[in-house]
């Protein structure tokens, strides 16, 4: 993940693309981006989507890049770590939904 | 993130919540997560985004959490490694998006 | 459909809501309320969908009732007629899936 | 709007797609639809998401009517009336937010 939002970073950096990533509009692109992944989805029952084929899963695998592209980058503009969050997230959930 | 996985694999396990996971729900709660996030920054300026109150960003952190929980739920339940994708996807980028 | 705008039109002026609504932003708030939307259904199978309690129900109405109001807001602020935009699209779509 | 909904439900039962239609898959596709709106707007300015170019306009156009066909409809299936919805909420709302 470091090595991924190195990665990111430059990327946005490169490009000149910061003045467009502020948060706001990153939180944006990020639904966006999570809706395009769930398009995949949206006519197949839940059983066909347990069984998706191989080059569909290809068009997954890059949605779902995407989406963590974008909240690698939220985070960053918050200043935020979004594997330490989440870490974080399931204690609290463990708490809130005992086993 | 290994870790992380590991976590949210046993959290879903005890609580048997494996049968409501299939990717196509997953897919839909990943958006749901996405729009509570993007919920925060909607009527905020982008100058604003860039700046927001420490007790908002707890609350961001946790939406944050959220997704990327998701996240990583959906690509295993795929058999897919998000970080991987993403990398494999920012090779892409670069040669869609020269500098 | 007339009655609605005007109505929604009033709230938003009599509240010196205009400055918050923006294209931009209302789009962003009608990708909100359509989550809110879907969440109700997220974790219901289709046939459970299809058969959701009354108070559940008057729940979905509102977030319903949610979505429309932005949309008619959103459609408004970009001097846009939903209803014939709908009419028109609905001629394209027969022309692009033929019985 | 009662034209409309009578095109959408004509529209559906020729191509034999009411069996796609549940309302979970209905409240999917809402907000796939409206995530393709607010692509139009996530990289621009507010102000400049207020003066958006004529061709651009058309392509929102349409996706606007897609957001109102699948919200008439996801209405339709589960026998709520989304202008009627629309009125009470807004009866709500100003006891909500009072002037």
């Amino acid at each position: 993940m470091e090595e991924l939002l190195q990665k990111v970073k430059l990327f946005r950096e490169e490009r000149g693309w910061d003045k467009f990533h502020s948060p706001k509009n990153l939180a944006m692109a990020l639904i966006v981006e999570s809706a395009e992944l769930a398009e995949h989805f949206q006519w197949l029952t839940e059983e066909e989507s347990r069984n998706i084929p191989e080059d569909e899963l290809l068009k997954v695998k890059d949605e779902i890049a995407d989406v963590l592209i974008y909240l690698v980058n939220l985070a960053d503009k918050l200043g935020l770590d979004p594997v330490q969050a989440a870490h974080d997230k399931i204690v609290k959930n463990i708490e809130k939904y005992p086993v």
